[in-house]
């Protein structure tokens, strides 16, 4: 793999983001994994170059337990700190602001979550927490259902990225709706993530086929009988489903056409 | 990519067909391409280590007009010959004879076709042909409708790999069947490729979590916008879709499971 | 069909909205057709006994021009108004107002639609748009985004049925998302109908299956070849999806189950 | 239903089978009920016209046991005596000579199976045997994969209607590839029935919409919780699919169209 991979077709394929620029388009969480070296070693494997944090459930201060930055340098990996466990937009800034103090992120990821058994995330309020986590003047990415008409007003509020869940936080059942992430891509001026959803590798392909930025995904590594050989998978998964859209692919047909063509031969 | 990348789970990812062992899970075509140089950039692309080769139709003795093994060099490639444009066993066993004294080529690939409309294999004239053709000594990789049953007819009379079709060929419209290409695989002994029927690279991803040893394709690439770029886009697919197949995907769940456990937080 | 065809098991099969008891669980619209005859054709055919009628486009009120009430009488139809080409709370209670003076229509369905690429509804301005119609005692039917959160929303502000979208108005796509419309129903203590997405039977039947209360289609019938055919079959086809809900699927199995017990005959 | 239903539109549908003409496109079995007479409500639910009978399974002849023909009397309704339990082409024809003998049945589904776990016809030894029964003077149904090539080659042999199966027998999981019904559809002078593989009432709608002439089932209303329930679904659910195939329905669209136009309101 690397940077040699994409001379073949001039500059290399890269995606930014509040104007920081990535060559990886896979994002992974830090929860459920065994323990942290675990979550490090997938994420070495993945290839990723930004990790989303959880920082009412990280340790990131407690130097008697284990600390995620012992085993992910976020000298050498973004740490994008993420809202989970916030159910209002103050719980939300509040929550930031603590990460911002501790680590100086700026660029982080507002979720909104409500009822438990789809974890998905409340548009209404999450659009109230963008505003005033915009106002506060951080970079927002955001969490959102696959509603275009959501999607755009998020843009328009400021947020530097939209991430349409594929399915439920957790659930591997892909993603559901394709129609609403391409009229989300469609319509977007600032990067498309889905984010939640994907359960192996095909499904991170067609994510990224469809014209996605990048995909971001937790469970499905972490969960995987084997998470680093998954983690592998994935990074090969985000690549082949972004040549593969860069590439444009063959039309589909309805009957066959021969691969050898027979004409003169019969 | 390469060897350095499987040592973290130990020995390497390898498949083996009539003795002979490959580490790229990727067979490409020779036809449809602009040209044959073309070609051969798509499988240096592609990473693949064998080629089909129609050998009533490419050009494998004529030195007046450019032929396929000035750019794709039968020392480095396994060429594997294909009885494309035969209707009856005793064609193919014709054809294949002379592909035999012309390159020495012993492992061959069977398919005889039927209707222009679907191209698919005629499955009673394959099985007579197969025989002939191991009465007569050929290693027959062999492609095939997504039937079990006669999969392992094929198996039983002595094929030494099992190549069921994904959708028509040329159509681009991915498997159709996968409760077929699932009992096949489970059945067989020998290694079982998806030939025919991928049409972007999370077709061929979803081939190999199906347990597919290696996938075939040739219109995928030739007619990609870009064959270059859908080549090396394959080649991630057919790796990630091997490694997921190998890591074990998490389970599918109906309902949502947070990747940041909420307990104590709330 | 009717009454008898139920008599079998027991009390007849109906559904309440808004304290109004229906036998069919097909509502149609009144858009798209050739003329108002059509219309009324099709509206027999399909068993309905609703119809939605967009309030600023039919003709109610002009004796000159053929008026829909000549053609669907509404003392046997249930009219529900609904509020096309509304794009505030306001416009549509402004509309709403006016079809309840002008026929007396109580209970109507709300639509605020947005961008015309994919006419999903605005959900911020239809919660408020609901919550205004509400006030103003109307019974308020709303056409929503599969989204359970927002559904949640609607119902709580009081909304007597919620109407999720299964694919883009017009697409003919079928429900693309089954996974929230399934959410959507173990959640809902009002009815809850699939309205729009809908292009053939089939669609109906899934839709049905799903547990849903009803469906509400246009461009499925008044853009089939023939209309009045389509029609009857949607009326089939939702009786068949219901019935199936009811009766209680046959689990799904990975592998055969022979129909013939074989067992003392081999 | 009744005739009333197709005077609409003319003439009343129906389909015609070795000189015999129905018009219930449904046909069930007669396995896996609890008794003869559940069975019986079914059929009556179920509006077919036809049953299938296991002649090596089902009572005919044994008065001291209950017999089917006490419950479904062979003179109302056709009994199409199926050659379950057979492996052969001599068991099969054995068989049916023995239903003749006993009915007078003359038009016979043919069946041989292969391995338990799929239960899929032996397509070359189905090939045979329906040879020899047609040289026995019998109207042969056969059961068959869905390849096109073999039903092709059934239907040039002389049989009177090809049933591809949709998906295993018992598995329900519907029919898993349209593609292959399709092409056998299109190719095909005699009536198409799709058999096994139906799980709930749209995946038999389905299978009309793609135009076949009827549909065969038995798991799925026999397992059903109230088979008498799903065996009228599954009534409605072929007319609803069959309606819809004749009526010829909306194309499919990228965007949204509104049922509404918009113009001159706006």
């Amino acid at each position: 793999m690397g940077g040699g991979d994409h001379a073949e077709t001039g500059a290399e394929d890269t995606w930014t983001v509040a104007g920081r620029t990535f060559r990886s388009r896979l994002i992974i969480g830090t929860g459920k994994y065994k323990d942290y070296a675990t979550n490090a070693r997938a994420l070495e494997a993945s290839g990723a170059e930004i990790v989303t944090v959880a920082v009412r459930r990280v340790n990131l201060s407690d130097p008697s337990q284990p600390m995620l930055a012992d085993f992910i340098d976020p000298k050498k990996v973004t740490y994008l700190p993420n809202t989970a466990g916030c159910f209002t937009g103050e719980d939300a800034v509040r929550t930031l602001r603590l990460a911002r103090e501790a680590g100086g992120w700026n660029l982080v990821k507002l979720e909104v979550l409500s009822d438990p058994k789809h974890l998905y995330p409340d548009m209404e309020e999450t659009l109230r927490a963008a505003k005033l986590l915009l106002k506060e003047g951080f970079e927002v990415m955001v969490y959102c259902s696959d509603d275009p008409v959501y999607a755009k007003k998020l843009e328009d509020a400021g947020c530097c990225a939209i991430m349409p869940l594929g399915a439920p936080i957790g659930s591997g059942l892909g993603i559901q709706n394709k129609v609403n992430i391409r009229l989300i891509i469609e319509q977007a001026q600032v990067p498309v993530l889905v984010d939640a959803g994907v359960g192996t590798a095909s499904d991170a392909a067609v994510a990224m086929e469809l014209g996605c930025d990048a995909v971001l995904m937790n469970t499905a590594i972490a969960e995987a009988k084997d998470p680093i050989r998954m983690a592998r998978a994935m990074k090969h998964a985000v690549i082949a489903g972004r040549e593969a859209y860069l590439a444009g692919r063959m039309p589909k047909k309805r009957y066959a056409d021969p691969s050898s063509p027979l004409a003169g031969l019969i």
